[in-house]
């Protein structure tokens, strides 16, 4: 067994299993892994590197289960229009001229925000996935992503034949890797033919990969499908046999009962953003009666050219409020189930909730230390219904990932922060001008 | 004139007006006002205190127009639960043995809070609000205030005869302030008879103070005043002869058509307070239908035992995403819609756009730099997006309250805030026994 090398102490230690917390009590961290919760650990091993906040609040690390993260470089780019306009006149122009290192840059900067708001693990679906998994692996973080597939040629590999290759060389290339897996993702049921839907599913399955799909976004995908093939998205998938317990399915907003039921079954996991699915306007996903159903519910914020953050306290924040006044019941979505959804959820929809998503010993450290000595998080009856309702992501102070120490009192121990400002900022006048370019 | 005093520069300058920006220009400040907006005034006035921010971005503090700002100490005391059982089982019981030196203290938490995430006006309905005044004149802070009056006896005034002369008491001794204004606060249509209605409306004509009160804040309010007067809410206070432009009329969640036009008609004001009705599950304000109607906009966080905090950032961010998706259109409530009622919105309910709201030379300096330089405010397109979708409370470095600076660096200049937070700790323990003596 490794040596502890790391003891972290807080004031409150939060358990998203039970929706409680415990005071005054550490957890000792030997190589990747928590080996022991209890008080007075700092003296039992006076060797390991001891990380005291005295006000501090220690929470799993927040699992997004959503993102597109190199669209930070379009955070800004266009709000407030309608879907269609923002996507094909602003956003699909300039993705078509991206190239590796702008995803590389763009990834980085979103990493950056991720670890500064206390996001440990993502689960990303974009082009370039070569490049995204690049970034992460400098960073320290913990990721599921893959290459973006659909029937059109990619910026990225080409022909579509290619796509497949190059997740297979993916998937080949960090087979080993600690911290990062390739999952499989077809875009979505709109852009992706049947036949190409069902080759990724086989693909997810000789491989034991997640399937990473937009579903069920919005009214005029279901519309569309209902046009094309006579059913909804899910029923579609279904009837392809492509709904199984390796589906991560993105929004799930336009889930009908029947649907519902169908995700229930099959063990589909949802991953809920529920900013994105605000801003632009594509309605409120019935995520408590998927609960009720059984489905696995992680939050994801989607990428920062719709939200426009990535962070998950902003997002917890949200998911929290909007169904209570979508139900007109401000009992659903408490804070402790929001907090559950944003770590053991995203765990388990993962398929990792058996090492990941809580603080257990035994399980991989990935956690979050929060400074509570704060106006806005002074007094504390309940520290989870601050973590929910009233922490921001500039609260976290410390952050470890697979028991490394990736953010020391908010220095990024593995990334160049000022530095990967500065060529984002830059990155920012080409993208700007391939906007305007493609506005003409 | 007064000697200018302090230059004020960053890279972006807000022209909430004209939803616009201008670069790399600069404020300057005599006494309490800005006199002059260009570029190069640190050369021009040498002598005065130059406060440069390379990045910052320099925006009118905002507005929070409907605030209980000593509710902090009930932060997170009750979550998630019904309306009535949260209202009648936890916060009515202990604000009945509220004090004054409570109050005090729990204002004093929240200033901290509001002018470390932006606030430089508040709009407060609480009791004591003598103590309120004390720890506003004391903070800085910009605000109007007023005891909250219902029929029942108060835990401040006692019998109700006591806070017209209260109240009136107020008015006098902050007849001269420059920072402080008394209103008069009529808590709400069921909690106030016809007659206290009208008898605070006299005040509030007499005095020519704003007559702040909760209106048609829930479906039950509406039912109950229905049942007793066989009208709304609105309705009722317009045949009550009480609907003038003096009227600043929290939440409007539940008006009709009617409603809407009666408000139009009568200049009337509404503060809208969209996450503590998500978070209550009171409904969505119909905000948009009622500024096409020519109603001014307001947004307020309400108290933080029902948000759970007083960012008006995050405010905006769910203002401007909440109505996009209660209309499935992701065209309404743009940022610039959401920052001018963040901004000049709420100074013209308050009656004082003339003198704040907005970066104009002859208005009062109120104003706020934001630091750009971080990784989720990169890069940058437009920054007015960037104010609503994408910065935090904890972003604001700076802050300029009628010229001075009550924050610098994030270092408050007139509070001690680790003082503050300490007694607020302390004050925590008495409410939650206050709390558990209640619930036997």
């Amino acid at each position: 067994m490794d040596t502890v090398h790391l003891i972290v102490s807080g004031r409150y230690l939060v358990d998203v299993v039970e929706g409680s917390f415990s005071e005054n009590i550490s957890v000792a961290i030997a190589g990747d892994t928590i080996v022991e919760i209890a008080s007075g650990l700092d003296k039992k091993y006076p060797e390991a590197e001891h990380l005291n906040t005295p006000h501090g609040l220690i929470m799993p690390g927040l699992i997004n289960t959503h993102t597109h993260a190199a669209m930070s470089c379009f955070r800004g780019l266009a709000d407030d229009l309608p879907l269609m306009e923002w996507l094909q006149e602003h956003i699909f122009p300039v993705e078509a001229k991206l190239t590796k290192d702008m995803v590389y840059q763009s990834t980085l900067l979103s990493i950056c925000e991720m670890i500064k708001s206390g996001t440990t693990t993502f689960n990303d679906m974009y082009l370039f996935a070569g490049d995204v998994a690049r970034a992460t692996a400098e960073s320290g973080m913990r990721a599921w992503l893959g290459e973006v597939l659909y029937d059109f040629p990619s910026p990225n590999y080409g022909e579509l034949a290619n796509g497949f290759v190059y997740t297979n060389e993916l998937i080949a290339a960090y087979a080993d890797d600690p911290l990062i897996s390739i999952t499989v993702n077809p875009h979505a049921v709109y852009t992706c033919s049947p036949g190409l839907l069902c080759q990724l599913g086989d693909q997810s399955a000789q491989h034991n990969t997640l399937y990473h799909i937009h579903l069920a976004e919005t009214r005029d995908e279901v519309n569309t499908c209902k046009e094309r093939y006579g059913t909804t998205p899910v029923q579609h998938l279904y009837n392809l046999g492509l709904l199984n317990n390796r589906v991560v399915a993105a929004h799930c907003v336009m889930v009908d009962d029947d649907d519902q039921d169908l995700l229930a079954e099959n063990e589909v996991n949802v991953a809920h953003c529920a900013e994105s699915n605000m801003k632009l306007a594509s309605g409120t996903a019935p995520v408590v009666n998927m609960s009720k159903k059984g489905i696995v519910i992680g939050i994801g914020t989607d990428g920062s050219a719709s939200n426009n953050d990535v962070d998950m306290f902003a997002e917890m924040n949200s998911v929290a409020k909007i169904h209570k006044v979508a139900h007109m019941d401000p009992t659903v979505m408490d804070a402790a189930s929001t907090l559950y959804a944003a770590t053991l959820g995203g765990a388990k929809l993962l398929g990792a909730d058996k090492y990941i998503g809580s603080i257990e010993v035994g399980k991989k450290a990935d956690l979050l230390v929060l400074d509570m000595d704060q106006p806005h998080l002074t007094p504390v009856y309940n520290p989870l219904s601050h973590v929910v309702y009233a922490a921001r992501g500039s609260d976290v102070v410390h952050s470890i990932i697979n028991g490394r120490v990736v953010m020391n009192n908010r220095d990024l121990t593995f990334l160049d922060e000022r530095q990967i400002i500065a060529d984002m900022t830059r990155l920012g006048c080409t993208v700007r001008d391939l906007s305007r370019l493609a506005a003409r």
